[in-house]
């Protein structure tokens, strides 16, 4: 949502609030090191809730859908340690407005991610289809990078009369979805709702409400949280099919193509894991750093899966429009199928890339003996 | 073309010629053993051609394909031993032919591959998913068997209003080029130039026409005929674009299929080392082994490869029969690349099992060094 522009009201609002974004002179940084040493958990996740409020707060009127994401999150790992009725409500008001606000940029990602591909399908000049053809995941996370292919690359669809009908339909579809979705976004940052988030927002710079008796947890109890939520990852990760998305080509794109929906949710698990690992990482010295690099990966890879998941959707939503060519209907299905194979191919790379994090024991084991 | 009914005159032309089937009393395996010893080139390849030759002859009026094809490649391959103006003449007859009577066979490959993969994937009913999911390729040899689905597999096409239609279309096409390709056969079983290519058979059983000198080369040189073969093949399968083909899901499949034609060209050099090799075997010993079953490998992941790349033209072509309706067009698109997948895959089981063999040194060194 960096290039929505918000109605009249939401500057105002936001200019308002954004004078309370920094209540301690010296920012957050300046108070770590003495955290460090003083040991309240509830201090360490004030800091770090303070700081990314204040990111909210300051980079309004636009709305950066990463930080939202982000508090969302932490709010949730450490939800032992704060007031539960506020911290919930705030998280549904946070979920919610991702959710709307994230359509426009989901729209865009879908659009750009269909477009190219077909671009790249019925390429037939050796430079365009060099360029513009997709950067495919590989088996493993040492060949993630584009597959170099030569000059004369012509994809399957090249010449094909249904394409440029086909590329005319999805980018009206897509573009009308957008449209529609950024108006959505600005009546939302225009409402006494959003106000009303913009205030809680400023609550967490100043005053995080804290469930009774955390004032004095130590700093331990939030490794104790972000390892609970790292062994939720581990169990829901390891209820994937992984064994069978693991074999190259096992078919599962066309011939059973199950639920994304577990996929998705370890997706946000591994997101929740990482940021509470981000925030752990001062007590956790340099030992953050491989699992940290590792959930980076899974989080690229299964944010892959999630593109080309909601781009095989409207691949196969537009097959549906009525009065639509053979070809067209034609060049979809291909489409279509790209889109899940590269579903496929990112479940693949998952399945090849978690065994080395979760064998490292960090998810179930290390947290909380290491300091 | 076991199930081809010759034209009326052609079971007495193989009754006629069949007679002369086996003109060495005791069989040629009796005469092996000798041959060994006596360490003549141009008697075991006599012997064996004569085993072949016989073996077609025998089951006319049935033309058993695969002889057809093992006596052309051993012609093609022991050459420099041959009469060169009749092994060519010879050759070229069994190509034609080989190539007139395929057809209904492979039309009958297409309808079986395609209409299965349309039933996978639009399969619903539990059991029925589980049972017609066609055996997917693998990564290497070890997983090559088919990957285990869970029993609540269902496709992507299930319940598509175009799936009926588009089964319906292919079937109907299918079969007539099947029918068609059944009454060529028919006619050609029935011609005067094949009675003429039955004769040249039999002269091959009794009388193996040699090259002038051919008769007192010692066996070593069938070894260096072979092993010309084996370092064509090696040439030919390292100008393939393994590097490539060997990461998996590279997006060739549909990004960038490039030419099917050289991998073909591979698959019928992988037959013709075999052959070789087979025909060499007695000279080898047991060291034959292992090649021997590393090629017939390959020659399993080129047929499928050969398979997928025509049953995918097949529904190419479906897909242009004017008048369809969109959802039939979608998912005949579907199926396309679904074929065009398992092509992919294909090229790279090849690229990953391929290597073995290569770096063993059995194609380029071990030959005529060994026995």
């Amino acid at each position: 949502m960096t290039d929505a522009t918000p109605a009249a009201e939401a500057p105002s609002a936001a200019t308002n609030v954004s004078h309370q974004a920094r209540p301690h002179p010296g920012g957050p940084s300046g108070r770590l090191s003495a955290l460090l040493d003083e040991g309240s958990a509830a201090e360490l996740l004030a800091v770090n809730l303070a700081a990314q409020a204040g990111d909210f707060l300051r980079g309004l009127p636009a709305v950066d859908l990463n930080t939202l994401r982000r508090v969302g999150a932490l709010l949730r790992t450490f939800e032992s340690l704060l007031d539960p009725g506020w911290s919930r409500e705030l998280r549904e008001e946070l979920s919610r407005l991702g959710a709307l606000l994230g359509q426009e940029r989901a729209y865009g990602r879908r659009l750009t991610r269909l477009l190219a591909g077909l671009d790249s399908l019925t390429s037939t000049d050796p430079r365009a289809g060099a360029a513009t053809a997709p950067a495919v995941l590989a088996a493993g996370p040492s060949t993630a990078g584009p597959v170099p292919r030569p000059r004369e690359a012509e994809g399957l669809l090249a010449r094909h009369p249904g394409a440029p009908k086909a590329r005319a339909l999805l980018e009206r579809q897509l573009t009308l979805g957008r449209s529609r979705a950024h108006t959505a976004a600005l009546q939302e940052l225009g409402s006494a709702r959003f106000h009303a988030l913009a205030d809680r927002m400023t609550l967490l710079v100043s005053d995080l409400p804290l469930r009774a008796g955390a004032d004095d947890t130590p700093s331990e109890s939030l490794l104790a949280c972000a390892a609970a939520e790292a062994a939720a990852l581990a169990a829901a990760a390891e209820a994937l099919p992984l064994e069978r998305t693991a074999v190259a080509y096992n078919g599962d794109c066309l011939h059973d193509p199950g639920d994304d929906q577990p996929w998705h949710q370890v997706h946000g698990m591994v997101r929740r894991t990482q940021y509470a690992l981000e925030l752990c990482a001062p007590l956790m010295g340099r030992q953050a750093g491989p699992p940290l690099a590792a959930l980076t990966e899974l989080g690229r890879i299964l944010g892959r899966h999630r593109d080309a998941a909601e781009a095989a959707e409207a691949a196969a939503l537009a097959a549906l429009t009525p009065r639509i060519t053979p070809a067209t209907g034609y060049v979809l299905g291909v489409v279509h199928a790209d889109q899940r194979l590269e579903v496929e191919a990112a479940r693949h790379a998952f399945s090849t890339t978690w065994p080395d994090l979760y064998r490292s024991g960090w998810l179930t084991e290390a947290w909380l003996t290491t300091r």
